[in-house]
């Protein structure tokens, strides 16, 4: 059975795996979560990153908006907001506010991240294994200029910056708190050494994939695996297919083009890399590098479109093995 | 400014009341309310008194119920269900978590639950000064027979004796866990000791006041009051107006009519005790007791019927102060 790890952010990650299970469908799938933009709301603990591929594989996502759950409600957070208790830029939904219930008392147990998650997964069956990348806390902040002027810098919370901010400001970097100190979470080095192919998906390559790659041992992990390492272009047209990696991609110095995210990755890392049709003259600039690349379609259009983008990675993947 | 101070359960106390605001609009009410009835649901902190009497005199409880949530939607319970997260038998709806969800995180950052309490109070403008009884954690455990047989006796807490098992099966005793080394919360012995008249609604006698009076320094604080103490019988005719109250009364030893009760609380606390018309018997059995008594209806059928109470209940104290 082909062991494949996929290095996971949210929409974007969670939305390949869908199509990879459908292009792999006897493949045992590892996925490492991404956990970076967790954040403490209400006293919860939320995983977005981690609910995200849970509902998406589960069935349970709110299909249109990529996040969240179906057909929710909202009454807990408008009381919430009734007792003037926010953040209100943060849309949980009643049926989302159980999940994170149910791990906050999890945790509060004693049980760490990664249990909690297959306990949650026992529910959602979402056809893959999903561990968190660390179970110790890591959060990413951005620094950004103070709101209040005089030149200072201030860092807010990954999640301010996205859902509240809506990447309307410059990011001068990206903080993963407490990454120096993380470990991987059980089975995470594991995985990566026993795979047979290790994908990046979409996923934003800086505060996504970069931050489970910042998880000491991993990239580690990443670069010496036996198995070739191949990831998919979340740069088209010079543009992020959706969200706001170029902002972040800004922040660390990195143009927003196909071949950019292929060198910032590097070929220490990469073996394989698929940019779209519509960037095919970056073809040459990314296997100048050393990673072999190939241009495909790379919009996730549907269940299909993104099957075959999997099957595509897969493919390059058996190419560069050779 | 008439300073009345009233030692309230759930629903009677609550309904009771918005009575009393109703006969003593222009009175400062400091309501004591019982704690020894919280418990912990999913993490969360749940106070089912402090929040009846909350959301009766706020105007969000459900009417027919007499506690939760007017309108009330049930898809975070239905959630944890789905997670096989339990209890199921607690019925807490979505508009009821956020109260829960603000009191736990408060109380994890580290406000007393009388601060929390005003908290919440500041959006629901009770028109009275809810104080709980103790900031300290007070459990009221009841022991049983155990259902696995062999002659054992077990403790459960209260609310899975009174809303799991709906008090079907005997009471031996009422453990108020907790209470020996709880304090009063900051107001309560300074509220009873300025009180122009102190008042028992008919409440439970053992798990509703008796936990009150249980907090070290509250009983002798009644006893010592300057006020007149009246009480309100929560037994008619032989039965608890509503509730199993006679459960918890044979548990203590006290038969379930309006006289025992009376008897119960005794001379040393109460100067005052109002029965049902139907038992105007028992007036002078109570008035041997060394308790005034009188005989008025004492169905809160409605708000105006539950005025007259009060108004019974003040005059009795004119009267007795005499």
């Amino acid at each position: 059975m082909q062991r494949i790890v996929v290095l996971a952010g949210g929409i974007g990650g969670a939305r390949f795996l869908r199509g990879l299970k459908a292009a792999a469908p006897e493949a045992e799938i590892t996925v490492i979560g991404n956990t970076g933009d967790d954040i403490h709301l209400f006293g919860l603990k939320v995983c977005p990153d981690l609910d995200t591929v849970m509902y998406t594989l589960g069935g349970g996502i709110h299909e249109e908006q990529g996040w969240g759950r179906a057909g929710e409600s909202f009454a807990v957070k408008e009381e919430l907001a009734a007792y003037g208790v926010g953040p209100e830029w943060f849309g949980l939904g009643d049926r989302d506010f159980a999940t994170h219930i149910v791990r906050t008392q999890m945790l509060g147990a004693g049980y760490p991240l990664s249990a909690v998650t297959e306990a949650l997964c026992a529910r959602w069956r979402p056809g893959v294994r999903l561990l968190p990348m660390s179970d110790d806390r890591v959060e990413t902040h951005v620094l950004i200029d103070d709101p209040e002027g005089g030149g200072a810098r201030k860092a807010v919370h990954f999640q301010e910056y996205w859902v509240r901010m809506r990447a309307a400001v410059p990011a001068h970097a990206i903080v993963p708190v407490g990454a120096e100190q993380a470990k991987p979470a059980p089975g995470v080095l594991e995985a990566v050494a026993a795979a047979d192919v290790v994908l990046f998906p979409p996923s934003n390559p800086v505060v996504s994939v970069g931050t489970i790659l910042g998880v000491p041992g991993v990239r580690e992990a990443v670069a010496n695996a036996a198995a070739p390492v191949v990831g998919l272009s979340p740069i088209v047209g010079g543009a992020p297919v959706r969200g706001m990696a170029d902002k972040v991609l800004a922040a660390v110095g990195v143009e927003s083009t196909a071949a950019a995210v292929a060198r910032h990755y590097g070929a220490g890392l990469l073996d394989g890399w698929l940019v779209d049709s519509v960037d095919s003259e970056a073809v040459a600039e990314v296997e100048t590098a050393g990673i072999r690349c190939r241009a495909v379609p790379l919009m996730m259009t549907d269940v299909e479109a993104t099957a075959e983008m999997a099957r595509q990675a897969l493919a390059l993947a058996e190419e560069v093995r050779g």
